[in-house]
C-alpha cells in the first residue's frame, strides 16, 4: 500500500452520496438528493440536437478540442449574461469546465495553499467544502440570515481571508438568497478587504417568486469569479459548467483545466449548443422554475399540516431546497436512521457546516418529487419526528 | 490579483496546444499534434448509439449518476482485460475517468506530497509531467532503450521514489514498447524495492507489428494502477478514460473524483457503451491499427528517402508517434522556428524530459494525416534540416 499524500489522509466519501444509495430502495421517499427532476429533462429536443451534430459535424464532435471550450457556446453564455443581466462578460471570460465542480476544484487549486484562510456560508455548499477540503485551507464560516450574510460576522471572517465562496441565490443547502441591498453591502465589504470572491450561480435562473437580481460578480468583475452551470436547465448528465474570470486569473485555471482533462467533452458542448440554438431556452427555464415552485409550494403546504410548530422551515423564492431547523438539542442525524426505518429521507445538515455544528439542521429536496409523493414523505417524515420529540430521547444529538 | 498557490505559480500553458494553435492554418502540414485520425471515427454508428441511447434511456442518460461510473461500461472493460489479456480484473477495479487525463491528475492528488519522488520515463509523456507538477514532486528520470527501460538506471532512480510512472506500449513521445522480458524485469525492480507503478496504456490496442503483450500490471495488481481510454479506439471528444485499481487506492481515487467532478458525463458513457454492444469492436480497432501502420511506414519510408542521414528515427510497433533524433547540439525549437515558415510543423522533444535535456530530439505524429500529405511534409521538413545542418548555425541549441 502506498503512502497517501495528506491531503487525502483523512478524506471520506461524501455523506450525500452514500445516502443517496440507500434511497436507490424505490419504496424510500427521498428528498436527499439534489437532483433536477428528470421530466424536465428537454429529451426530444436533446435527441434532435445530438443527431444535427453527428451528421452534421461528427468528425469535430469527436475530436479534441480547445481546453477553454468551444466557442459558440462560450459566445452564447456570454451573450446571455449580456443581454439577461447587463453584464460586461466576453466569451473569452469563459471557461466550460466538466460540470461546476470542476471549477471548484480549479479555482481551490490555483488559490489555496494548505493553511490558507477561506471563508465560507454558515450553512455552506457540501460540494465547495469538499473540493476545497483537499487543497487543506483554514476554514471561517459566516451565519446565513433571511436576506444573505451576518454582515458584521462576514466583515470579521474575511479578515486576513484569501477568498470568500457564497451562493447567492437559493442557496444550497438552504434556500436563501441575498437581498438586493445585502448583494451591494457584500461587494462593498469584499472591496474594502480586499478580498477575492468566489461567486456560485448554479440555481439563479429557477426563480419562482420575487425580482431577478443580478449576480454580485457584476459589481466588481477584477476580484471574482462566477459560476454556473447547466445541470439544473438543461441537464446535468452532461458534466457543463463553466467560470467567469479574467486577465491572469483566467490564465492559471486554463493552464490548471489543461493539466486536469485536457478539456470538457467536444459532442456534449456541441449537442447543448444545438438544443438552446434550435429552441426556447427562456420558455423551457420557466416551465422548471413553475414545476419547482409548485413542488416547493406543496411541500411547504404538508410541513405546516404535518410538522410539530417548534420546527423552523425556510421560504426560498427559488432552487430546489427547504432547509430545516429542529428545536435545539435534537439530532437529524438520529432523526434520519428512525426515518429511514419509515422509508423517507433527507440530508442531515451537519455536513454542511465546517464548525462542526448543525446537528439540529436538516436539507428536504423538492425538485425531483411530484405534489403527491411530497404529501406522503412529510406525512412519514412528520411522524418520525412526533415520535422523535416524545419518545425515549433517541433523536437527542 | 489573488496571490496564487505555489502550485501554480510558475505553471505555464502546455506549449504542445500552443503549437497547435499555429497549425490551426490549413496550409500548415501539421505532425505536432497527439490526434487520431478522424478518418477513423466511427461516425454513423455512434450516431445510431446516441440515438438509441437517448430515445430509450433519456432521463437517466441526462441525469447524475454515480462517480464510479456507468456499471454496463465497467463490466465491458472488465471482462475485455479478461478475456483478451488474461487478467484479473473486475467491473468493482475500474473507475470511469474524465480522460485518462484526469487519471493522471486524480493520482497524483492521492499520492503526491511536494517533494515526493516520482520516476518517470526519458522522454516522458508530457501531460503526465503537466498533471504530476502540479502536486510539485521531486522528478527523477530513466532513459529509455529500444526495448525499454534502462534496468540498471531505474534500480538507481526509484530508491526511495513513491511511485514509477510508464507508458509501456508505443509511448508518447517515443514509440518506443517494453519487451516482454524488460516487462519482467521492470515488476521484479519495482517489487525488490517496493515501488507503486502507475501504468498508462492508451496506445497498446493500435498494434499494426508484433505480438501483443499484456500490461506490466497483470504481474502485480496490488501495487499497480493501470490507466486506459477511449480516446484512440472510439473517439477523444467523450473524454472517457479509466483507472484500474483496487481496494483502499481506488476508495481515495473515488473521493479525489467526487470532489473533482462528481462523475463523468452519463450520456457520454451510454453513448459509448452502446456503440460497443451493437458493433464488432475488435474490427474497428483492426482498422485503425492497420491505417496507422500504413501511415507509419509512409513517413518512414519518406523519411528514408528525405533525411540527412545522421538523424536517428524510432521504428514503433504500434501507436502514433515517431521519434527523432538530431546530431548533438542541434536544437528542435530552432528547427521548428524555421520549419513554421515553411508550413510543417511538428513538437520539439525538450517538453518530454524532465531534466532540461533533450534539445536534440523531436516528435513526429503520423496518425492524423494520408500518405501524399506526409511525403510532402517529410520533404519540407528534410529542406528545412538541410538548411540548418548547411546554414549559418541558426538551428543550433
Amino acid at each position: 500500500m502506498p503512502q497517501f499524500a495528506d491531503r487525502v489522509a483523512k478524506a471520506q466519501r461524501s455523506f450525500i452520496r452514500e445516502i443517496l444509495k440507500v434511497t436507490a430502495d424505490p419504496s424510500v421517499i427521498s428528498f436527499a438528493g439534489g437532483l433536477p427532476n428528470p421530466a424536465s429533462f428537454p429529451v426530444p429536443e436533446i435527441a434532435a440536437a445530438a443527431s444535427k451534430v453527428l451528421y452534421e459535424s461528427g468528425p469535430s464532435a469527436l475530436q479534441y478540442s480547445t481546453t477553454e471550450g468551444y466557442k459558440p457556446l462560450r459566445e452564447w453564455i456570454a451573450r446571455r449574461y449580456q443581454e439577461k443581466k447587463g453584464m460586461d462578460v466576453n466569451p473569452e471570460d469563459i471557461l466550460i469546465t466538466t460540470g461546476s465542480q470542476q471549477a471548484l476544484d480549479l479555482v481551490a487549486k490555483i488559490l489555496v495553499n494548505a493553511g490558507d484562510t477561506v471563508v465560507m456560508e454558515k450553512p455552506g455548499y457540501l460540494g465547495a467544502i469538499q473540493a476545497f477540503t483537499i487543497f487543506r485551507p483554514q476554514w471561517r464560516s459566516v451565519p446565513l440570515e433571511n436576506d444573505g450574510p451576518d454582515l458584521a460576522a462576514l466583515e470579521k471572517a474575511v479578515d486576513g481571508a484569501k477568498l470568500f465562496y457564497a451562493v447567492t441565490s437559493f442557496q444550497n443547502p438552504s434556500g436563501l438568497s441575498y437581498s438586493e441591498e445585502k448583494r451591494a453591502k457584500v461587494a462593498e465589504i469584499l472591496s474594502r478587504n480586499e478580498i477575492f470572491f468566489l461567486e456560485d450561480d448554479p440555481y439563479g435562473e429557477l426563480r419562482f417568486k420575487g425580482r431577478a437580481l443580478p449576480p454580485v460578480y457584476k459589481q466588481r468583475p477584477e476580484h471574482s469569479m462566477l459560476l454556473g452551470t447547466f445541470s439544473k436547465v438543461a441537464a446535468p448528465g452532461f458534466r457543463l459548467g463553466w467560470i467567469v474570470a479574467r486577465g491572469e486569473i483566467m490564465e492559471r485555471l486554463v493552464i490548471a483545466k489543461q493539466a486536469a482533462d485536457l478539456h470538457t467533452g467536444s459532442l456534449d458542448q456541441m449537442i447543448v449548443h444545438q438544443f438552446l440554438a434550435d429552441n426556447d431556452f427562456e420558455a423551457h427555464v420557466a416551465r422548471i422554475s413553475q414545476l419547482y415552485g409548485d413542488q416547493c409550494r406543496a411541500m411547504q403546504a404538508a410541513i405546516a399540516r404535518h410538522f410539530p410548530k417548534n420546527v423552523h422551515v425556510t421560504d426560498p423564492d427559488g432552487g430546489m431546497f427547504l432547509w430545516v431547523t429542529l428545536p435545539e438539542g435534537m439530532s437529524a442525524t438520529e432523526l434520519l436512521k428512525r426515518s429511514v426505518a419509515c422509508k423517507v429521507a433527507f440530508v442531515p445538515g451537519a455536513a454542511f457546516f465546517v464548525d462542526g455544528t448543525g446537528e439540529n439542521t436538516l436539507r428536504l429536496n423538492y425538485s425531483n418529487a411530484d405534489a403527491a409523493t411530497i404529501e406522503e414523505g412529510i406525512k412519514r417524515l412528520a411522524a418520525c419526528l412526533d415520535g422523535c420529540m416524545q419518545g425515549a430521547g433517541a433523536c437527542k444529538g
